[in-house]
């Protein structure tokens, strides 16, 4: 029987490309210790290529198949689901390949089914790469893509920062801004921070032209901050884009609300990688992942830091049990 | 008889808008007792305006109306060219006023015609008010608005960047951003790095696309590149906009073109704001000016810093010289 009040949330990560490093900064996360104190984490990917990555990180693990995340789950042991049969022979280390790219698709729509299912309650995606999915047909099992999509939030230190827009073309970010759409944003962001417990919840949003001063700012997203304020969400702006996120690092804010790509991650990236984390708000349950890609100039030698990737899980974890963010 | 081996570059420094912090930062930084050693200073603007800055500033200075940069110029007596009279009743520190515009306007204009005439070899322009500008009709004034233009320059420590497009709407940028355009500006940043002596000039370029991948690149960007590195340029991109500030302050370049005001600002602002200095590329003689605005809250109290000010004049004699950045 468990004890209802120390039930730990169960965290469901996929591997990422196992061309990339994915599979061996999720060996080192697991054998660290730190993640079965906060959660029941649980890999979605292969069982073979989690034993390779095991022997070329050095450790001497257990590798287990199982349907779930499991309560007497280890850092000796890593458990893994495997809901379609991979073949290892075909991993080509450093490349994005079709193959690779369908298994990925295959481990994030598992993911995204068992956590729909209430199977799990976050899900953390190890790095993937654009590429391979592509070559697959499967670019569509991201979150970001999915259909209602999902915003992008980035986390380092003070700086935190969601975005209205994606991979979009910068000139067809305009037409993007509307008033219903900036409305949505703030909403959603609003939400999922009361969800995850982030207690302080002062949000900024950018404005989209020099000094916040054209027509989107006039049209649609003042109007949209109108409403949202009405409704009692804590959100000012638009802000001038270029100061906003330096005033979001001095403390005067907890997020910022960016309108396209490069907004934030010109911000974040120019700031400090450091620590970043990534979650992704719009499916109905936690998901996070990493800021940094599958690295292929790495991988396959068991030296890939594993920092972000285990923050990635103990906020998952942290989020899920609605107490904000862990690291 | 001067000595041609020890002449020191004549430096015309317009007190930018009489209502903000202008006067008092310029007062501090000629007290200083920095400028002399290095150039011949001169100040364009208004004498009364001047003697009431170093008042507030707490300084007994002296007040000399002058013709032209003098070789006899010190630390103790502010030189003052007036190109026109000037009420000083009509002040009101920390408001927008046409009267100022207009002062700031002329002010310019005739730094601007002495520099052509090569009576100065360099042009600092004090903090100005684009509002004040405005009132009076004057905006046409500042060196960016000029025909044919200029680029803006921003240095803070190891992060140089210079804009493409300055304040334009964003959605009107795409139609900016031409072959001849951008090889326009890589030919114009490279040979002013030349004639002002920084002899570090590794140039990269920034995408206009998230991870700068788009037609703008393809079309555009790219192709103007390769011309420029076929003329010898040290020139490469076009490179994804999130990561290659942060490349630029890690030392992989000495400088990065931005294609829009908010792609550099943002990196700029987010990363640091104190040591900054900014130049103008394109009028024919060196003009430099500061990071910082009119401070209307500050204005009047002789409490603001000066460092940036200091910086911009330093700069501006150092890189008439042929000397590279001073600060």
């Amino acid at each position: 029987m468990t004890n209802q009040a120390v039930r730990l949330p169960k965290v469901g990560i996929t591997l990422g490309d196992p061309c990339g490093i994915g599979p061996e900064v999720l060996v080192k996360a697991w054998h660290s210790g730190q993640l079965h104190s906060i959660c029941e984490p649980v890999l979605i990917g292969s069982c073979a290529v989690m034993r390779e990555a095991a022997r070329l990180c050095g450790f001497d693990m257990k590798v287990r198949a199982v349907e779930r995340a499991m309560p007497d789950g280890e850092r000796g042991t890593l458990d893994v689901i495997e809901p379609v049969d991979f073949d290892i022979n075909q991993i080509r280390y450093g490349e994005d390949l079709a193959y690779a790219g369908w298994a990925v698709g295959a481990w994030l729509e598992h993911a995204d089914l068992l956590a729909r299912q209430g199977a799990l309650s976050a899900s953390v995606m190890g790095p993937i790469s654009s590429a391979s999915l592509e070559l697959a047909g499967a670019l569509g099992s991201v979150a970001t893509n999915k259909d209602g999509g999902a915003y992008l939030l980035l986390r380092s230190g003070p700086l935190m920062i969601a975005h209205l827009t994606d991979h979009v073309p910068l000139s067809a970010v305009s037409a993007l801004i509307t008033r219903e759409g900036v409305l949505r944003l703030i909403r959603s962001v609003n939400a999922w921070m009361v969800d995850c417990g982030v207690t302080s919840r002062r949000i900024a949003i950018a404005g989209f032209n020099p000094h916040a001063s054209g027509i989107e700012e006039q049209e649609q997203i003042a109007p949209a901050v109108a409403i949202a304020c009405s409704e009692g969400i804590d959100v000012s702006g638009p802000f001038s884009p270029d100061t906003v996120f330096r005033h979001c690092i001095d403390g005067h804010y907890d997020i910022v609300l960016a309108l396209y790509h490069d907004q934030g991650h010109i911000a974040m990236k120019t700031w400090g990688f450091s620590g970043n984390s990534v979650a992704m708000i719009g499916p109905p349950y936690v998901h996070t992942t990493v800021a940094h890609g599958v690295a292929y100039d790495l991988a396959g030698q068991g030296r890939a830091d594993h920092t972000m990737m285990l923050n990635s899980i103990l906020n998952a974890a942290s989020l899920a049990a609605g107490q904000g963010f862990q690291a």
